[in-house]
């Protein structure tokens, strides 16, 4: 009895990787409202409602995407390799994190947007939920301090909404969406180098 | 009879001018939601229906508001004494520029906030409504062209939609709706003298 519960944790695990990375490869190459729970299940080869056991929806699917890769970003940050890990000079690993950022927004175009929606949606309640994301709170406290670290005298927590705020704007969503991302990633750099200056190599 | 006609139009163009003022006064001393039609047409010292005539609806008279005033900074960034008109160093130009716009920005967070909401809902249309916006595609190319004058190897017309984009970002965009504009202006500031350098004075 004991064992065919452990087996069945293990399947349940081993189906929920098989979804999530099924799901990861289909946004690489479709367009995500071209990726449906059908979809994603067939691919995975588990049924429909295995999908939507796991996940609740398909909104909860992607947002669990979205966390996961998050969630690497974040592993990547505080004890990954340098640049975008510890070791590197403040300016060299805010050009690194912007980059990923950048290349993370790309890669969820679909998952922003609608992450986007419900803060809007929620925005007219008079909450600040970008604020309250767990995301969002890592990405802006990893920025402000290498900006404080940079460049004392500038309002770093300011400048750091500033930077991340432009992830979620027009027209640069719809270029992140349609994969611009190395763009956005220059203008980061160009950015992050005037503010803290080039470290001299 | 034509004498008639002729004071008819220049009390029309009275009122509108007394509805304007008026509304303008009372923004600036009560929270938007305050500022009713009754309120305006009252304190202009005309009746409710004037009010309606002359502007269509609460929204028209705010829309009307707002584009007066993006047309006094068109004109001052165009033709007006430097640093916000010609004759400054870019940088100098840039700065006073982003100044004037976080503050009119926030003289009009209200109606900022509900252009941004008419954005949002036409968005999910695909479009792409701030480019297409007429003040928007003056601040951008303004930005823009002062930004590639001081930086020709930057992509300025990126870093021109970042900048401008914070704007209209949370937590950003309720700061200012909350008076702060010095914070976002200093911000800007720094990020403007980072890309393209203090001149010389």
């Amino acid at each position: 009895m004991f064992r065919m519960e452990r087996r069945e944790r293990a399947d349940a695990a081993r189906n929920r990787q098989a979804i999530l990375r099924a799901a990861e490869e289909l946004l690489r190459r479709y367009p995500p409202e071209e990726v449906s729970v059908e979809r994603v299940a067939a691919a995975a080869g588990v049924g429909k409602g295995t999908v939507f056991h796991r996940f609740g929806s398909r909104t909860g699917l992607m947002l669990e995407l979205m966390t996961e890769r998050a969630r690497e970003l974040e592993q990547a940050v505080t004890e990954g390799p340098p640049p975008l890990g510890p070791g590197a000079a403040p300016v060299e690993r805010l050009v690194a994190f912007f980059a990923a950022v950048a290349e993370l927004a790309a890669r969820n175009g679909n998952l922003m947007a609608a992450h986007e929606h419900a803060v809007v949606t929620r925005k007219s309640h008079a909450e600040q939920p970008r604020q309250a994301n767990p995301i969002y709170v890592f990405w802006h406290r990893h920025a402000s301090r290498l900006i404080a670290e940079g460049r004392p005298d500038v309002d770093a927590e300011q400048i750091a909404h500033m930077l991340l705020g432009t992830l979620h704007m027009e027209p640069i969503a719809s270029r992140l969406r349609a994969g611009e991302h190395e763009r956005l990633a220059a203008a980061f750099a160009d950015l992050v180098h005037g503010l803290l200056g080039t470290p001299k190599g």
